[in-house]
């Protein structure tokens, strides 16, 4: 039988990530055109469908070899189909999926928020590979969340499923979460978050650090230092750890995943902040719980992609 | 064409509801056999298998108008079938859905723990109809918990679905949970937690009120004298609320329900109570989820046996 193919979009806020994905889930192609977020972003999906529209020319690929197309989006995501607006790409209430099968003539479109595709992807492929229930965690500027249950995104009612970064933590916590709420995991676990931390440390602690070198201070400066055994950042990484760990004890509490999954810039880290998550995670849990798993995402930028073509495979 | 039957089975550590259903829900008669638990349950499902048999003589139901048995159990299930241990019934792992096959010749035979399957329940004919994406919190000498999505219980992968009573809320209490760790929301929403609160506000506290006329103070009291504008007893009332809002509102950040159900013993404080949980909630919610629902539970004791046979019918 003939090879078919799958397309796996993630709308981003300044590119978009196109690949093209062959039936048995091998990535044959990827590339990247910008996404145009004036008028309000009306010539993103245009665009997408031009760009699918002339590869599939170029490689005379035809249309009834193309099974479906997945898309994510940095916004809530309704009926797998509806993004409830997405102030990043200028969107409105927006039906993505019926607007993709009208500019491409492909049925199968399904549509899900970048962090639930990025679960997907890592369950399918990824650092969650082989489980069906996987909470991935995304440490970037925000934190993110995708809880994957029976191998289905959970959307949630609002489209707010596995908006984790939003758990509240800290109930005194003074400054606003970008959300506008306070003391959200996002505030301790994010980059920024540890930045924030590190800062507050420095000002409040006197001790001498290899932290207090740098000009402009990283969530990977405070990870390098604590490494090589710097006692400042030590604590702060225990801190972040102890949060996460948390969090993640309040979710086995709640769905009681496999495993977790850690992505994002901050991931880079590597076992420092893995081992540190589940040291937490293993004194908070319902003992029941306590054997849940712990692994780093291993797909990286490419995760959205290969959750969204999942989604039409 | 005739009408066909199944059972709903509640098994409690003192007795065992057992409900027989027609096809189309409606509990048509209800009864109550001892649970034996002596000799590590052995007799328990035979007990059962036998009730079951009996009545099905005396009513002249032949065995093919039997649809299918619905059965829950006060422990964690496995896969709709075994039971991972079950203290209060002096199990070990249990295949209960095939023992109860063997010992009654039905094929179609569904497993869920209890709190699972009152979720399950509420959300067919209790206060969650209507929803497919229901979370239930039965506030009684526990706290237990049932998490349904898409109308199917989450059980979780080591069973731990919905054990939201062991959420972490304090993690400075010095006192121990039941199951050992600190801090729980069991220690603060229960009946129990509720009158220790009260007592350690009693002591700490120097004003009149009214619940320092009662010799041994019940939650009841509490919600009681909160009614007739006690202070007090309206500080307490506010501090269990705001526990459990601040449970929903991390509850909804990652599976983000339709409607939380709030059932057990204290829930028949009624409205005060569910007024303080959405006052709470609608504080800390992740904006998106603050248009979450809050009911009571309407099927008390019933609902196990009601979530049981909906998993057969």
């Amino acid at each position: 039988m003939a090879v078919e193919y799958a397309f796996g979009i993630d709308i981003g806020g300044t590119t978009v990530k196109i690949g093209i994905f062959t039936d048995d889930g091998k990535l044959e192609d990827k590339w990247e055109i910008p996404t145009r977020t004036e008028n309000n972003g009306e010539m993103i999906l245009d665009d997408i469908a031009a760009s699918i529209r002339e590869y599939l020319e170029k490689k005379e690929i035809t249309s009834d070899k193309v099974l479906g197309i997945g898309i994510d989006v940095p916004g809530p995501v309704l009926g797998a189909s509806v993004v409830n607006k997405c102030v990043n790409l200028g969107w409105g209430v927006t039906d993505v999926a019926s607007k993709m099968r009208m500019l491409t003539d492909v049925e199968n479109v399904q549509v899900a928020n970048d962090a639930n595709a990025a679960a997907l992807g890592e369950m399918w492929q990824g650092g969650g590979q082989g489980h069906d229930n996987v909470v991935m965690i995304t440490l970037g500027t925000g934190v993110g969340g995708g809880i994957i249950l029976n191998g289905q995104i959970v959307e949630g009612n609002f489209g707010a499923g596995g908006e984790i970064g939003h758990m509240i933590m800290n109930p005194h916590e003074k400054q606003a979460c970008g959300c506008g709420k306070k003391g959200h995991l996002e505030q301790y676990a994010s980059a920024t978050g540890i930045v924030r931390k590190a800062n507050e440390v420095l000002s409040a602690d006197q001790r001498e650090s290899a932290l207090r070198r740098h000009k402009k201070l990283t969530a990977k400066d405070v990870y390098d230092a604590a490494k090589a055994g710097d006692p400042l950042a030590l604590e702060i990484a225990d801190f972040v750890g102890r949060m996460l760990g948390l969090a993640c004890a309040r979710i086995s509490c709640v769905i009681d995943p496999e495993i977790y999954v850690i992505g994002g810039g901050v991931s880079k880290a590597g076992d420092i902040l893995l081992e540190s998550i589940k040291k937490h995670f293993v004194e908070e849990a319902f003992h029941a719980s306590e054997e849940a798993r712990f692994a780093l995402a291993t797909l990286g930028n490419d995760a959205g992609m290969y959750g969204a073509v999942k989604m039409v495979l």
